[in-house]
């Protein structure tokens, strides 16, 4: 497996584009994307678990009930959520859709982001959809990732090669995801290809339980988003043997897939709103995998954590009591603590106590871009890793007058 | 019932000091602080539910187990906590208070709050606790409250005087609390005197019940510390027929008491580390308090609510989204939300979707020092009031660097 470029485009068969339509006033960013494929697709998506969902979620759930579709139209700049007419909006962005490429509404996946409970109007897709499609291209990655970004500073693409049954399978994906992150079952908008041939359903199945380990140990700022969406398109085009039990080829595309996954989960933790650096924090050795990931995702999402990491500062006293109100089943006395950067490594708890170390050498680890926080229960093989990043100045910037 | 002033020296038979003794290096601010009753009080305490806990509370614990306590002792600077020598300098600390006092080291509660894993040494508390001893008096509350503060700007302190079985009961406490306030089942530290003729049980029971409508519905960053105690001493001072059984008597007796710890509660909040705004969400109508509750407390809970609140920003959408990720089992299409303060009330959201307001109205409501967010999700009597702060840049400034 190895990487390569080209994010949702790097698959065989996939086109992309993205424009500026209207939805924001400003002209200075692009505010809808779309991805076809030349072939109908395998796919599967994922949902935000917040009750207050997006309209275009339930649309589509309805047009992928049947495990396949064509194409994603995506729109920033309003999250289409707590709108009297959002459902006609999301249905109508489908119809206009399909009408342009000349394929079913129900074969598109729709999805929203950016302010919630604001108007919304057809007038912006009917003139910005025809002119998307005019601009499908190979080259379109780019353009349509910067289609999705809201508070994004950089655009967040991932693309890996790999083999299976003797074929180069490819796998892709873009995302947006800045503030209001904090998934539960899926995460902000991402968006992935492939060329694999898979059923939909050992799609689902690779989706959700990667889904798991990778956006849903996210933290940015412990806020569940209302749009929060991940979908996987798999045109089969790559001509590998069909995929639809577990085994050695199943294996190979979860491994792909995972890894694009997990790629995409760092670019969106360190671009948290306002964030100067990512924080990893692998917890190792508790009882099992929940119970290190219910601890490493209460560490990053602790605000005094974020803001010491800020600051630059050595504070484990703060990652212990996020463990403890984790809700964890772990036995603090045995708990070690280190922190790790390409500055270093440095000790600074062993069996639930303090020890000394270089506040020199702490500093210098901390001042880094990426900075990973190790955490040691027990000696079990169980490991998870979740992903955050500080809490700074700029969040309470970015998020004290985002509408205006 | 009526307001008064004197804090934990208001009621019969109680006395305070606070002074500086060399926990902190810095001598600007008191560091330890004594509270004394002339007779030995019925006690009731709830502590925090981290799995880490301070040195201090395991002390505590077993002193009051048998109902009664007579003084409490109290040091900030150090947390005491994950310390390797935690429980051996609670210990000496209580046999100390108890030898200047004369009494025995078994009745006193003694707490600890700063920093946690920081090495720690007895010698202040043998210099400091009977230098404290001389200083006790009935004018001693302000000193006392200066010497738990760590990053609170303000001192904390509420008293009420009521009637019960025809005498004069005076309940008062003093609370310090600014950053790691997510309560869950305690506060910070709290300490409440009374001179009201009460039963260890019923005290218990009245603190348990009050300490949920209260401080468990306080949250200033989500972090739930590691030293959170709240202690209530009732001395029988007052001469009112003693209660051993619920009635009217306990009735007046947890009016008081509750008063008194809402109080704090708002004034905790209102100080929250960086807060220029006091943030109170009422959520009505959902099926019973605790939905009601959890629901509010999402609301204050929410980084993205807050940093609004920073902005005065109505950005109600926020709102609706931390409802609907909170756990609370509501109908959205029920939900309706409105702003309040001292400059107006305005309506947002109805029915789960947005209604025309006025923006200039709106921004002169949030720009107010004390914020209501009112959350109306049914039709039934149930209600629960959530307490909380703005998310400011000072926030992240105090948590940055709070080391050093």
């Amino acid at each position: 497996m190895k990487n390569i470029d080209g994010g949702i485009c790097a698959a065989t068969g996939f086109t992309a584009a993205g424009t500026h339509c209207g939805i924001r006033k400003s002209r200075t960013k692009n505010d809808i994307a779309l991805i076809f494929s030349e072939k109908r697709a395998a796919a599967a998506s994922v949902y935000t678990q917040n009750l207050v969902k997006g309209a275009p979620i339930a649309v589509t759930k309805k047009n992928i009930s049947d495990g396949y579709a064509q194409a994603v139209i995506v729109n920033s700049g309003n999250a289409n959520t707590c709108n009297s007419n959002g459902v006609y909006i999301a249905e109508e962005t489908c119809r206009l859709t399909g009408e342009a490429l000349g394929i079913p509404a129900e074969d598109i996946v729709v999805a929203s982001t950016g302010v919630i409970g604001q108007q919304m109007f057809i007038d912006p897709f009917v003139k910005g959809i025809p002119e998307l499609v005019k601009l499908l291209s190979k080259d379109g990655c780019d353009a349509a990732t910067e289609g999705i970004m809201t508070t994004d500073t950089v655009r967040k693409q991932a693309a890996v090669e790999t083999e299976i049954s003797g074929k180069k399978v490819t796998v892709g994906g873009i995302a947006k995801g800045s503030g209001m992150i904090h998934p539960n079952m899926a995460t902000m908008l991402v968006f992935i290809t492939s060329d694999c041939a898979i059923s939909p359903k050992m799609l689902q199945k690779a989706l959700s339980a990667i889904v798991k380990r990778t956006f849903n140990m996210i933290s940015v700022d412990g806020d569940t988003s209302t749009n929060d969406m991940c979908t996987v398109l798999a045109n089969g085009m790559a001509g590998n043997e069909y995929i639809d039990v577990e085994g050695r080829d199943y294996d190979a595309f979860y491994e792909a897939l995972y890894k694009v996954m997990e790629d995409l989960s760092r670019k969106i933790a360190s671009d948290g709103e306002g964030a100067s650096r990512l924080i990893e924090c692998v917890v190792k050795g508790a009882r099992d995998y929940d119970t290190c990931a219910v601890a490493a995702k209460a560490v990053i999402g602790s605000s005094l954590v974020k803001a010491a990491m800020f600051g630059a500062d050595a504070n484990w006293g703060r990652v212990l009591c996020a463990l403890g109100y984790s809700g964890a089943d772990l036995d603090i006395t045995k708990i070690s603590v280190a922190f790790e950067s390409p500055a270093g490594h440095i000790d600074v708890c062993e069996g639930g106590f303090g020890v000394d170390f270089s506040e020199e050498l702490a500093k210098k680890i901390l001042t880094e871009k990426e900075i990973l926080i190790l955490v040691k229960a027990g000696d079990t093989d169980a490991e998870a890793r979740a992903f955050g990043c500080d809490l700074t100045y700029d969040y309470v910037k970015i998020n004290g007058d985002y509408r205006t």
